[in-house]
């Protein structure tokens, strides 16, 4: 959690009217309509409407932008997991939380996982993240496995694979929620938990 | 189908060795690993070790190449549909069938698929894709909404998300999913349609 209080806090440095995070927030939306690899910094102090060196006030490189963008996304989503641990349920009922919270993050740092669901690991730092992601999929596995060996999930699902697609169900919310649609987020969360467990068929059990 | 065929049809026109084919299989890698805005008809002519001039034997153009790649996945997931109309079955069955089939093409056509689902319509072209994408949600909605109305699927659930969700899960093994992996095609198949319609908890239907 520190280094997310970190990367908040306003840095006093550039032009009026810009600090890191809303450097880091423009730059994000520019990774995200035009590809990181197509954004130079050029194109990017354009659309800031800064010069280049402006920006190096803030961050050192594009590649700094990029890490301070995917952290925004890693670490509440890794913060999860230790959530999980300490939780005191039955292991249905950390796999919800876990999908729920998961959900919950990626409405609200909905650009930053945007970015991070789009890497291609170009470069060792793409590769970490994808690294990190992978990590998440096995801890998601994991709480699969365990709530299946206590009979509180059907056991006919290999865990690996139910986990990649519970990601992909609660992920693709980044690619077309909206906070003005016709779903509300919270609604939105519970017809996805009520999907995710109990399945489209109607229910008797 | 027949605009399929065509763009099948070995072109017999450029270097020995390429057809338009196999020219638009390597530009796709090239955008899905680079990006499409990142990737110029130059650094695609490096990839391929031929001249831009060659590249122009067999596209007028890397938009031209963009429309042909997104034919090959627009093309055969919206024949889907067209089954599904045809199909002689309950709403909840014709269900299972357009998730089947659409799990099939997103297996065959995978790296044309990664690169439908990471367009960002900056384009007349990219955007007229993104709404094909979004017809084939409606359409999704739609059979969600018979097979509830026929009391084949559970009420509670809102049909534009749970097609949006559905998508999501489905769509998400283009990332991940390897030929050579721990499962197989048609495992995983199953066990998506078992997670879809009966949910992960323990049926008692």
């Amino acid at each position: 959690m520190k280094l997310i209080e970190k990367s908040r806090m306003p840095v006093k440095r550039g032009r009026p009217g810009y600090d890191q995070d809303s450097v880091l927030r423009i730059a994000v939306e520019a990774f995200n309509e035009h590809g990181y690899e197509a954004t130079s910094m050029g194109k990017l102090a354009d659309r800031l409407g800064i010069s280049k060196s402006a920006i190096y006030h803030h961050v050192s490189s594009k590649e700094d932008l990029l890490r301070l963008a995917l952290d925004e996304a890693l670490i509440p989503l890794e913060s999860v997991i230790d959530e999980v641990q300490v939780h005191q349920g039955s292991a249905d009922e950390r796999l919800d939380f876990f999908l729920r919270a998961t959900f919950r993050i990626l409405i609200s740092k909905r650009s930053y996982v945007t970015l991070l669901l789009r890497l291609r690991g170009n470069t060792e730092l793409e590769r970490n993240a994808l690294d990190r992601r992978r990590a998440m999929d096995r801890q998601l596995a994991q709480l699969v496995t365990e709530a299946q060996s206590t009979g509180r999930l059907r056991e006919d699902l290999d865990p690996r694979a139910t986990a990649r697609l519970l990601f992909g169900l609660i992920n693709s919310v980044v690619d077309w929620f909206r906070e003005d649609g016709p779903i509300e987020a919270e609604d939105l969360e519970n017809q996805a938990i009520t999907l995710v467990f109990d399945g489209l068929h109607p229910t008797q059990k």
